[in-house]
């Protein structure tokens, strides 16, 4: 084997790499049912969270009026003489609340981005989403402090989709590095390690959590970490970044 | 003159009525801006707020994008090297951040309401405007616990807007009042007084500031207030309501 680029540049998800999604989701939900149950929804919680997941799942999780259209499947007689409008506004309120108090990164993460911040590698981002919204958690977990300025790629600002292995391929081209000098970390094998894996980026699977816990790719990543501690340890060891 | 009708309900507007849109608005967008500053738009904010104002009045105030808009008129130089959606979540979260610290009912809006509450009148709302956006203001000034159920009536939940007095005669009819045993109480002469009077509604202008406060109407309130203690005092000196 050739010895390897220096690496130059570390690209991070978003979504259950830098924070906990599901934990975050499955809470602002729960409290948005238990605000719209307040305002005068009677109807059994359990009923509500089955068909909220199904409205998720029907409408994509980018889809912005969930609560609307939950309300829509319920029989108007479980919220008679309730103004519908007042208990959609209930569950919104409630879910930008535990927005504002709980969408936190993970500390380890927060820890290791600062150590690295100091080094001279680019960190970026790479996430797939609404541009606004994604930058929005980025802005509210307060890490865009850490990371270099222009590095923060979010598909539909692009044009380009996870899996497609464009998008990671854009980004190299766009701040000039080979995808030899870069690696990408993430939790989804499917969309984050095979590709960039197929164009010759570094990548590291963050294994700590979410709905891929379990899920298999067609390709390995370089490494498997469970937090970001593992990951600076490798980092440090296997790459020789001086941090 | 014959004997008036007993009143039976009153109809509160929202904006600048139950609290001052005004004031709101001019604070949350001025934390908007600072925040959209601090993250990297590098023009002067003054600027920035005669060119929002003119995003408001083109795309009218309902409209959801207004931070997007702003940035898409500004050169790209004034934010090189920063994702504008970085600079537009900012401003996002600082718009709600204020939204949850900020938007508070006047305290005798409150006081009064919670008085009225305790007698046989209906208590409702007729509010111009998006359901959930103007659902999300009763709720957050939780005024929703004074007010009747099923008397909360929302233009663009109707389909009828304001100044049309149809939507008065709809509240009307929905509830079984006659219009002369109703009152409507709101800021604006052209569509809160004109209207309801048309249909034989009692109407009472608040007049305590916002961008109403030196309009005139073609019809006359019945009686013009400053605040809700004045309205109280006329309810019980004039229309004899036991509170």
């Amino acid at each position: 084997m050739s010895s390897p680029s220096p690496l130059k540049g570390i690209f991070f998800d978003v979504d259950d790499t830098l924070y906990s999604t599901s934990e975050f989701s499955e809470l602002a939900r729960s409290q948005a049912l238990d605000a719209m149950i307040a305002a005068g929804l009677g109807i059994d919680k359990q009923v509500l969270q089955v068909e909220l997941e199904e409205v998720i799942s029907e409408f994509t999780s980018n889809y912005e009026h969930h609560f609307d259209k939950l309300l829509l499947r319920i029989p108007k007689r479980f919220y008679r003489g309730v103004n519908p409008a007042v208990i959609v506004a209930a569950g919104v309120i409630a879910y930008h609340e535990t927005k504002i108090r709980r969408l936190a990164p993970y500390e380890d993460a927060v820890e290791v981005l600062r150590l690295l911040s100091k080094t001279p590698l680019v960190l970026g981002i790479i996430t797939e989403g609404l541009e606004v919204k994604q930058a929005e958690k980025l802005v509210r977990m307060r890490v865009t402090q850490f990371l270099s300025p222009g590095a923060i790629f979010i598909s539909n600002q692009i044009g380009i989709s996870k899996p497609n292995p464009k998008l990671y391929q854009r980004v190299c081209s766009d701040l000039n590095l080979k995808p030899s000098e870069t690696m990408y970390v993430g939790d989804n094998p499917l969309h984050d390690i095979d590709p960039p894996n197929q164009i010759g980026m570094r990548t590291v699977r963050m294994r700590r959590g979410g709905k891929h816990y379990h899920a298999e790719g067609l390709t390995q990543p370089h490494r498997e970490v469970q937090n970001f501690w593992d990951l600076l340890d490798y980092l440090r060891q296997e790459l020789h970044v001086q941090v």
